[in-house]
């Protein structure tokens, strides 16, 4: 028989966890109260794959049909890569054995004492979320990056730029630990999951350059999505799986706290999705419907760092901000020449940032790190002082470093090599034909637009 | 510190609950049980809310292409409202400290002691409801009313028509306590949720009028909606999402009756869409797939009253009626002049007056007022006298008046103060170009029907 | 009162279950850790239901527009036959008191001592599986099958091919019984579920032959699908909800293990995704989407049978095999004139036998039968030698002799009495105009495909 290890896993909360019991007799003999906390944690990380659909719908539907098959090639495969790099090698990096504070280097295929009922349970978990940061990126290099470059970037987020900032934050690493208050903290992940993704879109994007037709005389052109049906649908699944996300974040369900994650979760996305509504409106005096999908996307990754440590009002208000934020960020990018299909950038980046930030705001001091136990998390208005908050903003300037960063080193690097964009012709007929030898609506009869 | 107030909710399952406990330690610690009923009460309460993705399908499906970008807005603002009004006032006047027996008057915003993981957990139940009710009514008055007027009567239904009614039955007040048996029930809301919802659409459904087109010499037309495969996601969406409604209205795990329920729910829906499907056969020897579709909504919204007091062969037969219900409601309403695009009055009005009776007949006394113990509920056919039966009649005829007469002061004053009808140019051309100055479908040729 | 029966449930994991208990007062009282288990096994219950949703996106979205409403009535109905004819005489038969070990015979529509909250658990289960594995069969006989033909096979496999088959592995009978090692074994049903599913397709597939214009001089065309969004929602929302059915199939959340199969369920699914996309880009040089999708049901199908015996890298191999597998599959029966408008035969077929065989193989004897205790199943490369892959292997050949013989005997019976293909007028014209006298996209404008 195998040897029980104790160890203690990185996920603070999990608590005492066994290695090496693949049966998990062993592990809830330890803790017979883990049932309910295994199918938690199970449920939410199902909700959270779930997400996978609602990005491409969303996406899909923010798309002109041309595109569509391969949109649904890239959601597909993105989610595809990321489960089996992180089982391969990327589980091992994260969390495995520590290697100078800096990488992992154990449990490679999760084999050996990794082959585990709680480290798999880990694993799972982990891999959902890689697959969510993998997947935002693909919006803002829509309808014009080459697949195969899809792949390897797609690898490259997936197995590095993910893991290693996850790492710093979530894995114990430096900016959990930086002296101000109780370090930067993210709950379910506004910075290394959405922020991160939208900020290395940025970096395609810019690479890229804008969508043929996108700027006539240098005014950005309105290149309208070829069903907002499916767009509709893929926000109401993102909101659904959204719960998932964020309230599966406690890691257990001995905190009763996620009743009030849940209903941040929920009035940040309908503030977000009101506030995007009303900015608009109070700027061309029309209900634009995309805008209110996209803020309810835009409430939903604020509040996704701060939803465990504030109060229902602060959720409404973190939502309202992200969704003219986003409103905002949308149209100064397009002004500035940033080609960004489906708003990956200003819904992902520019929202996950705020969300960071909002937590040095408006954490009122009543739940702790993962733990219901002190210390507490306290923002600003709580009287917490500045503390938390420069704890947030290092790491929000961090992570904008970092994503930006390797995101145009990768996308530049990858340009020379190989170019990245496919040739206008490809463009203009449409990746579905060219990339796939498919149409993704064969019958239907189409205008083109563009 | 807080002080840790002890009171009773109005739920009668929760049992003991603390105010003002934010983190849920202190509640944890008198229930240590309890993550298993918060998890099951969250995940059902995600599942309802998924109902929306169903019902904006549904809708979007059984319309015309022209108004779908407009239906996908309409389904995303009144959840949008109906999360912030209950947080910002719906839970204070439903569930708040009582004046008089009429409403409650503390908790808003949920501030002070209402800061608690019980209390964010029933808010977030009572959220996802009102939600279902608020976007029942949108079916009803699809393709003919403004978006501002839809924003308007979101509203009134959130904040007043639905809460009120609610506090009768849900809340303590006087249809639980009519002196027939054991008072009023609805398990999950075939009544306060679904025939109001319902029956505050056929009252805009009046005041609207038909759509353009809907009669020609006094015939009515079929108007065949856009997309068969859109209304067939949004059924399975609803069905899905009804086991969370229904299932999880014990508002606990503890319950084993759960098994029960979730089968009566799955029994009714299918006998619904069977009954459905051969009440037209036997009529027009044709299978109708959308009426198919309607009839599994229909024994739905029918068990959703009797679903934890009734047995599975009971489930059958009501499904079965409500079914063929609705059938015969579309047609005769149709008949009268009301022009119900996706038959919202019919599936969730009628056959929820259905579901309402049918506890009466039906219950079979095995299991209480949520509660697996006396006083059990107990219809006509087990014994139990037509004491049932008469205060779910009177339940069902105060329903019908309040929601028929609130909901038809409301639309007509809206009328009369600034006209709820867009213009017949508007309808024609559609409203998404018209109030949206969008099309759902930019790219796809469409034929325009009528 | 009821007095209270004590019975062993045919599903060794539930343990000790009362009869006759409709409130579950007794049952918890003997029990009080069950709520856990029963709303793990009702959530998971819920997900595999859903699965409907994803059968009907995908099946419709490789379809052709003309019979899409008829693709949404035959998922619908498929499932609401299912639920019924399961309460009122499936469940008796699968598992009713044991009559000379061929069927049961007690529990007819769930009366008597059979109105009990384990039994009623017992049947949703019971059922939601039953609706997958009636569904399957649509995806292979699509676009050319009289529907009366379809209620009435879907009856016969809901009814008898199914539970009879179910008996022998899952109720007790003489294949779980093989006396090679621990006899025949199927996890979640990669066998009695999909390939019996597939391989009934097969039949219906070859009994009525080829679509119009299937074949041009004996080369097999391509007939591409109408929407692949809709498709990749499908597949999606099966990979989704397959966490469900797999993870669910421990009927408890007592074992820890649930994250392992869970762990497993993904990595199958992603190696199946990328095998069949690099097949078939090595053959063709094309990154083909719709193999991707149906690579991820492969992979899916395969490791239902396995998922709790296995380690992840035998998940991600038994994944890749499937994947190329299905690729072959797919040409194979093309070129002899199978025309699987779906592939269907191939993803539920072959796969599923495979599923089936890699237990004999793979099996790494960590694991029970549906138990944390021994005997752990244990497979060849585990050192338990040839009698598992003997076991799997009689169990494969009689599932294929069992269904696909009574899968002829059925449809060619059928095909005498009355015929059971559309006549090609019909075929041309689409199902949906001529069987259901209506459309599923009456606006859009199409180009008729064949």
């Amino acid at each position: 028989m195998r040897k029980w290890v104790i160890l203690l896993t990185l996920m603070p909360n999990t608590g005492l966890a066994l290695a090496g019991d693949p049966s998990g007799i062993e592990t809830l003999r330890h803790n017979p109260g883990l049932p309910v906390d295994y199918i938690w944690v199970l449920v939410c990380a199902f909700l959270v794959m779930f997400m996978q659909a609602g990005f491409a719908m969303l996406e899909a539907g923010f798309c002109r049909s041309k595109n569509v098959a391969n949109l649904i090639a890239k959601n597909l495969i993105d989610y595809v890569l990321a489960s089996l790099v992180f089982f391969v090698f990327g589980y091992a990096l994260m969390v495995g054995n520590d290697w100078k504070g800096i990488l992992g280097r154990s449990g490679w295929m999760m084999l050996g004492d990794a082959y585990d009922v709680g480290k798999y349970l880990q694993l799972f978990w982990m891999t959902v979320f890689c697959g969510t940061a993998a997947t935002i990126v693909s919006g803002a290099v829509a309808e014009r990056l080459k697949f195969g470059a899809y792949l390897l970037y797609t690898l490259i987020v997936s197995s590095l730029i993910y893991p290693i900032c996850g790492h710093w934050i979530w894995g114990g690493g430096w900016l959990a630990k930086l002296p101000f208050e109780v370090g930067a903290v993210d709950f379910a992940g506004s910075g290394v999951v959405h922020a991160l993704g939208g900020l290395v879109g940025l970096a395609g994007a810019y690479v890229l350059g804008p969508r043929y037709g996108k700027y006539r005389n240098g005014a950005p052109q309105a290149i309208p999505g070829h069903s907002l049906a499916l767009a509709g649908l893929g926000v109401f699944i993102l909101w659904f799986g959204w719960f998932g996300f964020n309230a599966g974040s406690t890691y257990t369900a001995q905190h009763l706290r996620i009743s009030v994650i849940a209903v941040n979760t929920n009035l940040a996305a309908a503030a977000g999705g009101l506030s995007a509504l009303l900015a608009c409106l109070f700027k061309t005096r029309r209900w634009d419907v995309g805008l209110g999908l996209n803020g309810v996307i835009s409430g939903l990754v604020a509040i996704t760092a701060p939803c465990a440590w504030v109060e229902g009002w602060a959720s409404v208000l973190i939502g309202a901000v992200a969704g003219v934020l986003m409103y905002q960020s949308v149209r100064w990018l397009e002004e500035r020449g940033i080609d960004d299909p489906v708003g990956a950038v200003s819904v992902h980046g520019i929202c996950g940032l705020w969300g960071i930030l909002s937590v040095g705001i408006f954490a009122d001091g009543t739940y702790g790190l993962y733990s219901c136990d002190p210390p507490f998390v306290k923002g600003l208005l709580y009287g917490g002082g500045f503390g938390q908050l420069i704890s947030q903003s290092v790491y929000a300037v961090v992570l904008f470093i970092w994503a930006l960063g390797t995101g145009l080193l990768m996308f530049k690097l990858m340009d020379r090599a190989f170019g990245i964009r496919v040739n206008p012709e490809v463009e203009i007929k449409g990746l579905d034909v060219s990339e796939h030898h498919i149409s993704a609506y064969p019958e239907f009869s189409t205008k083109g637009i563009l």
